[in-house]
């Protein structure tokens, strides 16, 4: 099989410069995903409900594990899920789907964090989709708690980075 | 519950700016990740072995998704697996481990693609682990096929930007 | 092993006449569960989360199926789930609960239907408890749709009998 | 999006007085279920079997989970599953068909305890159905354990209700 | 790593000569497995029920399909499980234990098979147990069906080998 | 319904004199497994991906499985997995597919052990096909640990058979 090395002495430089795609993408959706990208996966046949789309549940589920994901890091420890604020679902998340979960630290308290969670979707299986759509979002919120399930503090200066 | 918004008016550029955070990482351990960040999930309890363990097959399948995905990108279209080149377990994954796998497309050939995968684990369940280890890596190898799993040529300006 | 049949002429009978329990139940909580039960379920360890008790995805998970199994009788057809009004984690679940949803149909509109979902949960391993416990209750939407996932009108008397 | 709320005053109350359409199920299908209704759940697309129907092994484990928590609750603690009497599959489970398990005591022994059980399903997704079909039937015995498991006696007075 | 490679040329030779060993597990337990060998798996944690045992539903599961697996051989094509005759769960099954199921034809009619199946279990985790025990045994029918689900006639000669 | 017992005296003997069956297998297809057989299972429709075959994922997870089980009875105890060798993904495996995995021990280290992988399938649903595949192979090396995963010498005689 020939090969064609696309940029044989750093590949990985090559991609990390991307030529202006992002920008053409940008020019398309006016409405582009806010926070960092905390969860990535794939939407699998073994989620989806009986009308052939991907359960409402497995959305939920990875957005809870998302904003659980993004909490622990802040409060560099436990937490637990206690509330979800008004989330919505906008449109269908297919099998095949990539599935974005990006989260953004909207409030801290003193032991808890109101997390903004947003699933973004894109195409990849037999077609590909240049544009991502935002399929869900909320808020949910999170309390710090140590091994004893009681409140902790979230530590004071919560700047923090999602780390891969 | 008094509130203590880290920063009012701004909170999500707060975060984007973690002040010096990472580039202590970058002290401790010497090693980075390679490639795009292409898969980013939890380990949970169900996945594990009957040692206590992360399953290794678990680990695999998130490897597996990951460069199929990076490969459905390149390739704007379906692949399938045809090859896993040398690939190590360095490290047991364990419960509650954030999993991150990265993708580095090292290898285009008419219809194939060679990808790097590299799986980065921290800990995040009861305590918090400031450094994130490499447990996994390998080299996964992919063709891009039509809808009759016939192989089909990756488009020839492989340059991508893995989006979120 | 010798047998002790409780009542050999109508065991069934028997067990329907349960002589008063329930009262004494009713005396020691003060709430009740509201609405009818859709879903009974139990918690097993694979629903677990890092820290050992019921992911909370999962029971969001029992909650979408519950109010679209509630939605789907109401209104004789396909659902979709559109958006989660606030819900409220208020106890752990633990593995080997037994799992109540409780179903409440709030308001009809033209095509949607909101409906008030409580979960409760009763020890059942090792231990029996006496007391249920409410561990998550919230107000779920949902939408009537035909085969194209367009909206349908919700018929018009949307009285019904959740059947078993 | 105008409003139709049924019953401004008592929405749940009026959903609890059906009106007669119990009556017209009961007139239409000759057997109804026996026994306490211990177990309601919705059959989705990742339990069918290579046909596409619901896989009969999952059919089988919703039945031992359902004994299984008639057993904890008559005997008020654990249980083991002893034997499976002689049952039969009788219609084929589909996608999308409410699931329930009902449950009826036929026996007490010094420890073990006989439960029939029968599954009803009823098609919700697409299109509604009127029947429901009883799709498999069986009794399964339980013999309460202690911690150890070794037998214990059950309780002298079996009587109870299957508590939501 | 120095190496010790068992025999040189042939390994797979000297792996299948395993000089009686078998014998010995001969003399030891008194009762062998009956039928072929038709289903080898691994029971994982995510198998257990709120006890810490394999979960007796998944055991049945098991059973159903090496039954069926079995059943579709003989019969050439597409069957349906019909019923269970009585079956016993004579041990638990641990996380870890190396599950066999094997299945005996017992009888044939114009179109169903009467199936006998038995688990074995080996402990494999931790510790190296030298008998495997018979955990649980079972008669399940299954019935030949074409593809519209009506029953057809398996083959007049059953005679059959469960292929590796 | 009308019975034929193939062989009421021993229909067990029978099924296990196979006149010749195998031997016309073996003229069909030139190359046969090597190996024990170590795992046999179904390939379920949870397991697909999404282009409805059976996921790679899947398949390396139950080579790992394989590979473990074969490792753990040849050391007697604990191993992980440390390394897969070059593999490749031959052919699809279909939702249905019987699924075998043969190992074969290739070579002992002190406390390693590599182990070659063979998955054959062979098509049962809805059609009954004599011939089965090759869809995957590879090597997988093991290494055998103690309770705190530290290396443990393998037994200096290490041949086995792979029990039932």
């Amino acid at each position: 099989m020939p090969e064609r090395n696309p940029n044989p002495a750093a590949p990985a430089r090559a991609a990390a410069t991307p030529r202006g795609e992002p920008m053409s993408e940008l020019d398309r959706t006016g409405r582009q995903p806010k926070g960092h990208l905390v969860l990535r996966t794939l939407a699998m046949p073994r989620d989806t409900n009986p009308s052939g789309d991907i359960f409402g549940g497995w959305i939920l589920a990875q957005m809870d594990v998302a904003g659980g994901l993004m909490a622990s890091e802040i409060s560099k420890g436990r937490t637990v899920t206690v509330s979800v604020e008004k989330m919505s679902f906008d449109k269908p998340v297919r099998v095949g789907d990539t599935i974005c979960v990006h989260a953004e630290l909207l409030r801290v308290g003193s032991s808890s964090m109101d997390i903004k969670l947003e699933v973004w979707a894109r195409q990849l299986v037999d077609a590909y989709e240049a544009e991502r759509q935002l399929v869900t979002e909320g808020v949910f919120r999170y309390v710090a708690v140590d091994e004893n399930r009681r409140p902790r503090r979230v530590p004071d200066n919560p700047l923090f980075f999602t780390r891969d």
